[in-house]
């Protein structure tokens, strides 16, 4: 049998865990103090469902799930490989989350503050070094079209990185309607926006000709990538940079207030910026468009934006969306690298004899658990066993036999 | 498109999901303070290591994963449907975790006590009114094939189930070795054996006389047939009513051994007993067999046992193992059956104008935060909002413009 998880896919050690699950419980914490809730769906989604998403990208790392019984029957002698499967692996918690809505949007609040934190699956090339199965953390408004709304998840999005320790990173700040608006005025078709800003999401890996070359292969007006080939040069990707191709005043000052009221707010621990290339890969966002970098390490450690469109098309009547999601995985894996230590509390192992009464020994592991948490052990030889403990991280080793406790370590800390 | 989740599975609510995080948390706390680490593996396994697992009649139940690129093109042509999969959705924590051992064992501690708490998925039918998708909280000791193994699970997850108000439950033991030594006792062929016990497991849903046509079905002895009938018929499942048929003592010491240290440590809240009617469903266990039950309710609240034998399968030579598994569901279902409320923290609600400035209404939250979970929200028809506001749970409401906060319900309380 084989031993290794199945291709892009990975196991978590316990002291992988251990980071893991800390670092789960302190965003969790953030978002539950900000008076946001948890929900939580299926990890399938309908295949139908996924497939009209507007995912993107996403659309084409779908894990299918094979359909049962007759039904399989049936599909096998259409021989139509796409009647094969009813189900999906969802590839983010947005799409689960705008069907929970507007499933159980009665019992809900009207101005809905969401947290999920949860599994997602792309079926990627796992030479690309990225995992298939990722966790996000997201938090979502649902119901509020206001700014403040942005506002709130950006505050709420940085303070819980700024409480696992992350400093000096920026908020990229966009809205599709100016990338539509600057993209259009370029002499881009409107029809093709959609696409070219799938094309264009790619400046980071691919670069500004890299982007221009897939822009032309898509059969883009020549003069139209020339444009935003000169643009993009020049590097000036600020709101009075745009101005030429794009001058709503609504639209453009609610953008200003979102990131000057993140700037009022950062206590200099992150810089927000407006940032005209920022597209986010999501096809279903409709205004305000955001994500968070940290200087030294390629790509964002969280995304997001309004997706007011999405709800509707579940309700038939429009609710306004807005969501931001921590890359879990990033923000674990910098830590990790960082030798990011997790706050422990004092481990104690309860060495026991072969033949002692072992009821007796638990009584005294409950005993000791008021203080420490205790790992029962069988004793073996002991001056190997004292320095494996050690080596374990273990604080203390007690003794059932003599009731004595022996601190661990305690020559290196006098040395 | 459609709103409601995929077909036996299901949205959690964020009351739902309170009940939910708290459950978990309790439980994962028991089991960090006896010693045990966490550790996570891929919601997808490898369809032949899931297929060759003895996992029972859950072998009928995975969900698979279609195939992706040239390989589901060569898979179409080939017309095997068994073909078109390469992966499947786990069905239990107890595959992955050997396949996890087998793979990490060099990093791991010689004898390793490990946590899961994860989701599982199982076809079953919808009208049964089970999940297809639910959570299963485990805990397993690798490498001791000591009784104290078995002891020391049954005394955490006890603790656990204690700490949730449960009171007054059964702790059932058996050993898989009596159970096949009584059944080969009473006339059944030993190859047979493994399929007599996936029909004696559904004792409890279709009874004797159901237990007893299916085995007939199966072509068994009919003499053996009636001597199991003629057993359960009399009731006793002592380990004394076994001895005619079975009586290894160094097995049945083992076992008594178990439940006298079970019922030592349970301080009135639990009472062990020896059951030589419980099987569990699962082929791979080896030896010692257990499970909870709560006076009232049918079915097991959490079920485990001995499988010496799944890592060897994996490794090539045999690691002794032993697990015990709460079901979640259930566990969550009963105390909301219960009317259990969840300990929770003091919800303020802040409320502003529209016209106020949100940089300095999130810093008041920031302030407040200090000492409650703080919800953001616009201030309207204040006597409707407020009573709103009660109503989901909130103890005080708070204006930016005035700096007021008012308790809400407090007349109520008063009166």
């Amino acid at each position: 049998m084989k031993t290794n998880p199945v291709k892009g896919m990975k196991d978590f050690l316990p002291e992988e865990t251990r980071l893991r699950d800390y670092v789960r419980g302190v965003i969790l914490d953030t978002y539950r103090s900000s008076g946001f809730e948890r929900v939580s769906t299926p990890i399938l989604e309908d295949m139908e469902n996924l497939n009209k998403s507007e995912g993107g990208d996403n659309l084409n790392l779908i894990f299918k799930v094979l359909k049962r019984g007759e039904k399989l029957d049936e599909a096998l002698e259409s021989k139509d490989p796409d009647a094969l499967c009813d189900m999906g692996l969802r590839y983010d918690l947005t799409l689960p989350l705008a069907r929970f809505y507007a499933a159980n949007r009665e019992a809900l609040p009207r101005v809905f503050k969401v947290i999920q934190t949860d599994r997602v699956y792309r079926a990627e090339r796992p030479q690309k070094g990225r995992l298939r199965e990722f966790v996000q953390c997201d938090i979502d408004i649902l119901g509020d079209d206001s700014p403040q709304a942005e506002m709130e998840l950006i505050d709420v999005t940085a303070r819980a990185l700024i409480s696992l320790g992350f400093k000096g990173f920026t908020v990229n700040v966009n809205d599709r309607r100016i990338l539509r608006g600057m993209l259009e005025g370029m002499g881009f078709v409107p029809a093709s926006i959609e696409s070219v800003c799938v094309s264009f999401d790619k400046l980071d890996k691919i670069g500004i000709s890299g982007v221009c070359a897939e822009l032309a292969e898509k059969g883009c007006p020549a003069e139209a990538v020339d444009c935003l080939k000169g643009w993009l040069e020049k590097g000036d990707l600020s709101l009075e940079a745009v101005g030429q191709y794009y001058s709503d005043a609504e639209v453009t000052s609610r953008v200003e207030g979102i990131v000057s009221t993140a700037n009022a707010l950062s206590e200099g621990n992150y810089t927000a910026v407006f940032d005209a290339s920022l597209t986010r890969g999501q096809g279903y966002y409709t205004g305000c468009v955001f994500e968070i970098r940290l200087e030294g390490y390629p790509g964002a450690i969280a995304g997001g934006g309004r997706y007011d469109r999405m709800i509707g098309k579940f309700t038939g009547t429009d609710t306004p969306a807005v969501g931001f999601s921590i890359g879990f995985e990033r923000i674990c894996q910098i830590l990790s690298e960082q030798g990011f230590s997790v706050p422990g509390e004092q481990r104690l192992a309860l060495l026991y004899k072969d033949d002692a009464p072992f009821a007796d020994v638990l009584i005294r592991a409950g005993e000791l658990r008021r203080d420490y948490s205790v790992t029962l052990l069988k004793q073996k030889k002991l001056s190997k066993q004292l320095s494996q403990l050690e080596s374990q991280g273990f604080s203390f080793a007690a003794f059932y036999d003599t009731g004595d406790i022996k601190p661990l370590g305690a020559d290196k800390h006098n040395g």
